[in-house]
C-alpha cells in the first residue's frame, strides 16, 4: 500500500506531484482530514481554515507545470508571530487577539513566490517571547511540553500534520522544540533570511527557523531562501574520516540524563563510523556568553514591548513587563558590555568551530517535561543564538522515560550548506542507530 | 498679533491647547490651510486626507483634559516606510503602490497612545534605500534636492507643515535631510526605539529618527520613547566652560566649502563662547569604517530584497537588484569582516567621545545640490549609523548659495540625553549667530 500522502516528506511529495502521481488538493485533504482526526489532541493551530487550504490547492493545481515554483504545493505551517496576509496574526498575545494585519512576512512572500500551500498558523507562546506553554502538547507524550516558542510548529511537523514549520528562535524557541518533538530543526546564521514581518524580541538575537523530518527538506528550504556558504558544500560527505569536536559548553553543569547520554552515543557512533571526535571546551574568557544572551535580551525586550505596555499592560504577561519597567535595573552600560562583548566571541567562535567539519553540542536540558504550563529551559540555545551561527537539531536518542532528545551540530557562520550536508549524514546515522524511533 | 498656529513648535501648540487657548481642531485647520497653499510646490506628502485629520481632532478635542496624553493634538509627519493601520504604507516602490496593511508600526502605537495627531504620510526614496529622489523639494530653494530618503518628513517640518517628523536612517537618511532642510534631526541610539514596523533595509543599521525645529520637541520625542541615559542629564549646561572636540573624521576631504566653513565656524563660534574645542582625529585603525559601512549596507540588502525581487524585479530599482544578485561579489568572509570590526570600533569610538561634552562632525558634504534626481551623499554619516550612537544636526549655518548647512554632534552610545542638553545650548549659539535664518 502506498503511503498516505500526508506522511511524506516535503521533497517526496514535491517529487510526487511533480510526477503527476499526486495533486497538490489530493495532498491538502490528506494533510487536512490527518489534522481533523489528531489536533483535538494535539491542538497545534492557532487558526486553520480547510476551504481556504483546498482553494488555494485547487489554484495551484491549475498552474501549468512549466509555471510551478520549486515548491509548488508543499504545506507549509507556520508560526502565528509571522504576518500573512490572508489569516489572523495573534502572537499568543490577547491584545492581538482575531487581528489580521494585511501584509505578508518577507519570509511568506518568498513562500508563495516558490508555490508553497500555507496550511494555517501555529500556536506560540506570548510574542514568542515568554515560557508560558500554549494549548499544545507534545505529539509523543501528550502530557508533556512540546517546547516552545514553536510550540506549534514543531509538534505539526513531528505528529505529520505539515512537512515543514516556520520557527523563530531568540533563546532556544527553534533547537528546544525541534529536539523535544523528535525532529529536525535548522536555526540558520542570523540575518541570512529576512526576518522582516515577523514579530520583534530582539534585533540582535531573534533569527527565522525551520522544522522538518528530514535534512533534505531543511535543505529545500535553504535553496528557496537562497542561503549560500563562500564555498560549495560537498554532498558527497562521509562521516568516515571526517573530523567532530565534542564541546560541552559552560551550561553543561545543567545537562540531564537524557542529554548527558545522547551526547555520549552520538560522540561513540560518530567514532564507530570512522570520524576523529575530539572533546574541547570553550576559552574561560568566553564563561560569560550566558549571562550576556540574559542581558541583550532583557534590555532589548525593553524598547520592544513598550508599545504594548503603552497600550494594554493589562494584557501583557509581567515577564515582558518587567522588561519595559527594567525591574532588573541593567544600566547602559552592562547592556552594551554584553553586546560588545558577544559581538566580540564571534570571530573567535567561529575560529574554533572552523576546524572541524560540525561541532556536536547538546540541544536541550533533557527530554520534554512533564506539563504543559511551561516550555522548558533554553540554557544550552541562548549562547549559539547570541554567536549567530548556524545549529541543526539532530533527532535519534531518548531519555529515560522514552521521549526524544535531539543533539545538536554547529559550524562557523554563514556554513549553513555545510553543515546541513554534515547533518544528512549525521542523521542517517543517529536515526538508525540512535536508540529512538518516532510511534506517529 | 498671535503667531499663526502652523507655525508654532510642537511644544509650543501643546502648551496653547493644554492652556485652552487653541483646540486641536484649530490647530489642525491651520495646519492643513499652510499644507494645502503649500503643497504643490513641497510635494512632500505622499498621503493626506485633510478629513481624517479634522475627524481625529474632534475626537481629540473631546478628551477630558485629565485623560490627555504627553503629545495631546501635536502634529507628526510620518516617513511612508512605517505603517500605519488607518493610512496607505507605500515605501516609495511601485511594488506597494495603495498598499495598506492594517497595521501600527510600534512607533506608532506609542504616538497613538500619547495623543498625537499624525497629518499623514510623507515621500521616501524607493525602501527609504536609494538616492533617487521622489518628487519632493527644498523648501528653501524649489530648484534642489531637500536630501533623503525621509525626504517629505525633512521638507514638510522645515516649511511648517508639521512641527515634527518621523524619518529613518541606515546611511544619512535623516542627518542629511536635516542639514539640507535647516532644521534639527535625531538619530538616536540603534535600538533605542522599536523599529517594529518599519521597513528593513540593514537590521544592524536602520534606526528610527525625529525632524523638529527646536531641540525642546526633540526632547519632547525622547520623552515620549522612554529614551534614557545611565546618568540624569544636566539641564542646566552651559556652553561656557564646557570641552568639545572637533573631528574631520576620515571622510574629511570630501567636504565642500559649505561644510568647510561650517565647521570652521562653529568652531569658532563654541570658543567665542567660551568652552574649550580640541580638533581630534580617529585612530587609523577605523579608517576603514566608510567601507565596513558599505559592505554591511550592501550584503544586508541581499536577504532584505529577496522577497520583492522574486514577486516584481521589473518594479525594483537596479541598485536594489545588485544587492539581491549580490553583483559586487562581497564574499560572506568579507561581510563578516566588516561587520565584526565595526563591532569592535563601538566601544574605542565611545571611550573617545567619552572624554567630552559632545564631539563636533559634519553633518553633510555640503548645502543641497541642485536638482532632485539624487538626494545626495551620506559620505558622512554611514559610519555613525555604523557606530550606533546618537547623531543631532544642528542648523545655522550657509552654504555658498545661501542654503543652509547644519554641523552635527555625536556622543557615546546612550548618551542621546546628554547630547539634547548639550544640543539646545549649542544650537541656540548656532541659530542665533551662524549666519543663516529661515525665510519661511
Amino acid at each position: 500500500m502506498a503511503t498516505e500522502p500526508y506522511r511524506l516528506t516535503a521533497s517526496q511529495a514535491l517529487a510526487q506531484i511533480r510526477a503527476g502521481e499526486l495533486s497538490v488538493e489530493q495532498y491538502a485533504r490528506s494533510l487536512l482530514a490527518h489534522i481533523e482526526k489528531r489536533d483535538p489532541v494535539v491542538k497545534a493551530w492557532e487558526y486553520l481554515n480547510p476551504d481556504q487550504v483546498i482553494a488555494r490547492a485547487k489554484e495551484l493545481d491549475a498552474i501549468p507545470p512549466e509555471k510551478r515554483g520549486p515548491l509548488h504545493g508543499v504545506a507549509i505551517a507556520v508560526k502565528d508571530v509571522i504576518y500573512t496576509k490572508d489569516m489572523p496574526t495573534q502572537h499568543g498575545s490577547p491584545i492581538y487577539e482575531k487581528d489580521a494585519p494585511k501584509v505578508d512576512a518577507a519570509s511568506i512572500i518568498v513562500l508563495r513566490q516558490a508555490g508553497a500551500l500555507l496550511l494555517g498558523k501555529t500556536t506560540t507562546t506570548e510574542f514568542a517571547a515568554t515560557v508560558r506553554g500554549p494549548k499544545t502538547v507534545n505529539p509523543h507524550g501528550t502530557t508533556r511540553t512540546p517546547g516552545g516558542s514553536s510550540s506549534g510548529s514543531g509538534a505539526a511537523v513531528a505528529d505529520f500534520q505539515a512537512p515543514i514549520g516556520l520557527g523563530t528562535q531568540t533563546g532556544g524557541s527553534t533547537i528546544r522544540p525541534g529536539s523535544f518533538n523528535g525532529i529536525y530543526a535548522l536555526k540558520p546564521t542570523w540575518n541570512s533570511i529576512s526576518r522582516e514581518g515577523q514579530k520583534i524580541y530582539s534585533l540582535i538575537l531573534d533569527t527565522l527557523g525551520f522544522f522538518a523530518r528530514s535534512v533534505e527538506d531543511l535543505q529545500l528550504m535553504a535553496d528557496v531562501f537562497d542561503l549560500k556558504d563562500d564555498e560549495p558544500p560537498n554532498d558527497a560527505f562521509a562521516v568516515k574520516g571526517a573530523r567532530f569536536a565534542l564541546l560541552k559548553t559552560m551550561v553543561w553543569p545543567q545537562a540531564g540524563p537524557g542529554t548527558q547520554s545522547a551526547m555520549a552515543k552520538a560522540a561513540e557512533l560518530l567514532k564507530a563510523h570512522g570520524a576523529e571526535v575530539e572533546e574541547i571546551g570553550f576559552d574561560p574568557e568566553l564563561d560569560g556568553l550566558p549571562d550576556w544572551h540574559w542581558t541583550v535580551l532583557h534590555s532589548d525586550g525593553r524598547p520592544t514591548f513598550l508599545p504594548d505596555y503603552r497600550a494594554a499592560k493589562d494584557k501583557l504577561n509581567e515577564f515582558l513587563i518587567s522588561h519595559v519597567e527594567n525591574s532588573k535595573k541593567i544600566t547602559r552600560a552592562a547592556q552594551l558590555e554584553a553586546f560588545d562583548n558577544i559581538a566580540m566571541a564571534r570571530p573567535k567562535v567561529d575560529k574554533v568551530l572552523g576546524k572541524y567539519d560540525a561541532v556536536l553540542v547538546p540541544s536541550v536540558v533533557d527530554e520534554a517535561p512533564e506539563g504543559i504550563e511551561s516550555t522548558g529551559s533554553a540554557a544550552f540555545n541562548g549562547l549559539w543564538t547570541a554567536l549567530h551561527v548556524p545549529v541543526v537539531n539532530i533527532p535519534g536518542f531518548k531519555g529515560p522515560n522514552g521521549m526524544p532528545v535531539g543533539v545538536s551540530l554547529v559550524a562557523p557562520r554563514y556554513h549553513d550548506r555545510q553543515l546541513l550536508a554534515v547533518s544528512k549524514a549525521v542523521g542517517d546515522i543517529f536515526e538508525a542507530e540512535g536508540g529512538w524511533k518516532s510511534e506517529l
